[in-house]
């Protein structure tokens, strides 16, 4: 069973001031939580199905879980933000902020104000599948930690590192080559002569890129378009420019 | 105001069953709305900010609105799907079913099963902005009309068909040739040779392509992968393989 307090906890942890108070956050689903056992990320709190428990015992074990709470799926899925829960939730403790650290013959990404937790769930899952090791966040980017984020994430939160800073002082010091993703100007993504490594810069949904930066753009990248609509999803465009840029720099 | 009538008949509208009933659907916010007043579809009320009904006045008496109602952001906040709305809510008419009939010279989007109302509606701005002019569902895959299919589809909704059949039917009389997304397996979408004309087959986010369609694939195609990910969203999936499919058909 939840006890009222750990219930109180759990809630809690689906806003960001107590995520930052309590410098914890919520990690949900069978999947998630069986990539997290295999990290060293402390887990403060395994809630989970008799069954979860039983089954996944070594493994459990073999990360030193401070507590395990044993319920069903009925309160499983109250506590939950997912529209169902029949595995696990944890309470995991949220990381130091390491500092930024280039990641010499890569490609980063640098997302400008991404509002929608869905999307940079999603463009975290992305940066996994392309190899991708960093994404560097606007401050105002939605926050890492939100239960949404980390969902749409499926598990790549624990494999690509993301660091929140300034995004001016991040180009300040950048070397590498900077391509920015425009909705209707640049160069075509299926031609392009992409570098070994380089920064991908990504504007926010309703905003695109911000003026601001565009004194440290080396190239400007389009999507070409075949139809009518006029402009494509943050994340999708992302994962479009990644994979011709994969394609195309190797 | 919004009287009373009308706001149930709005909550009653996030439901299939209602929108079954009624033959109603909701399409919310200013530019889906705008996009809207310059088709055929036929709006039964149009809920808006007076701001909103004065700047677009000789759209909105163009399109014969049934009924109009002007009211403050609050209450169209409060009555609306989406987090906030500062402009207006549409009660429009569902279009009758037409017959499939197949597209000559194009790609088709044939969707298996896909349940979650966000990627449907991701898909379908996919489709508009590749140029896809129609997308096959399965019975099972989530209502077209739902409020979130319709936001996420960014107006889209309004220029790709969308046709709701028993897929076997559907491959039994198709004659393009067929490509089936899976995640590790089959042609390098990269590198295939893409008819001029086809159809796209993708699975659902939790069970992929049911075995019962693999008769009709022509060609299994896969996206190649850098990193670590298990698989990509479906919605990022469909982009990246368009994406490749219309740089190589042409």
């Amino acid at each position: 069973m939840i006890s009222k307090r750990i219930l109180k906890l759990i809630k809690s942890l689906q806003q960001k001031k107590y995520r930052k108070k309590y410098k914890l956050f919520l990690v949900e689903g069978g999947k998630n939580i069986l990539e997290l056992l295999s990290t060293h990320f402390s887990i403060r709190t395994l809630i989970a199905t008799p069954v979860f428990i039983e089954v996944h015992k070594d493994l459990i074990n073999k990360h030193e879980v401070a507590e395990i709470i044993s319920t069903d799926e009925k309160q499983l899925s109250t506590a939950s933000t997912l529209k169902s829960n029949n595995a696990a939730i944890a309470i995991v403790e949220i990381p130091e902020n390491l500092p930024y650290q280039s990641s010499p013959g890569a490609y980063e990404l640098v997302l400008d104000d991404i509002n929608d937790p869905g999307n940079l769930g999603t463009i975290l899952r992305i940066a996994d599948w392309y190899g991708i090791p960093q994404i560097i966040c606007s401050p105002e980017t939605t926050d890492l930690y939100s239960p949404k984020v980390i969902s749409a994430s499926m598990g790549s939160f624990l494999r690509v590192n993301v660091f929140y800073m300034d995004l001016e002082s991040f180009f300040k010091k950048n070397r590498k080559p900077v391509y920015a993703a425009y909705a209707a100007a640049g160069e075509n993504v299926h031609t392009l002569n992409f570098s070994k490594e380089g920064v991908l810069l990504m504007g926010s949904e309703s905003h695109g890129i911000h003026p601001r930066y565009a004194k440290y753009v080396n190239c400007s990248v389009h999507i070409p378009s075949y139809g009518k609509a006029e402009s494509l999803n943050v994340s999708i465009a992302t994962s479009v420019i990644c994979d011709n840029m994969r394609r195309l720099s190797e």
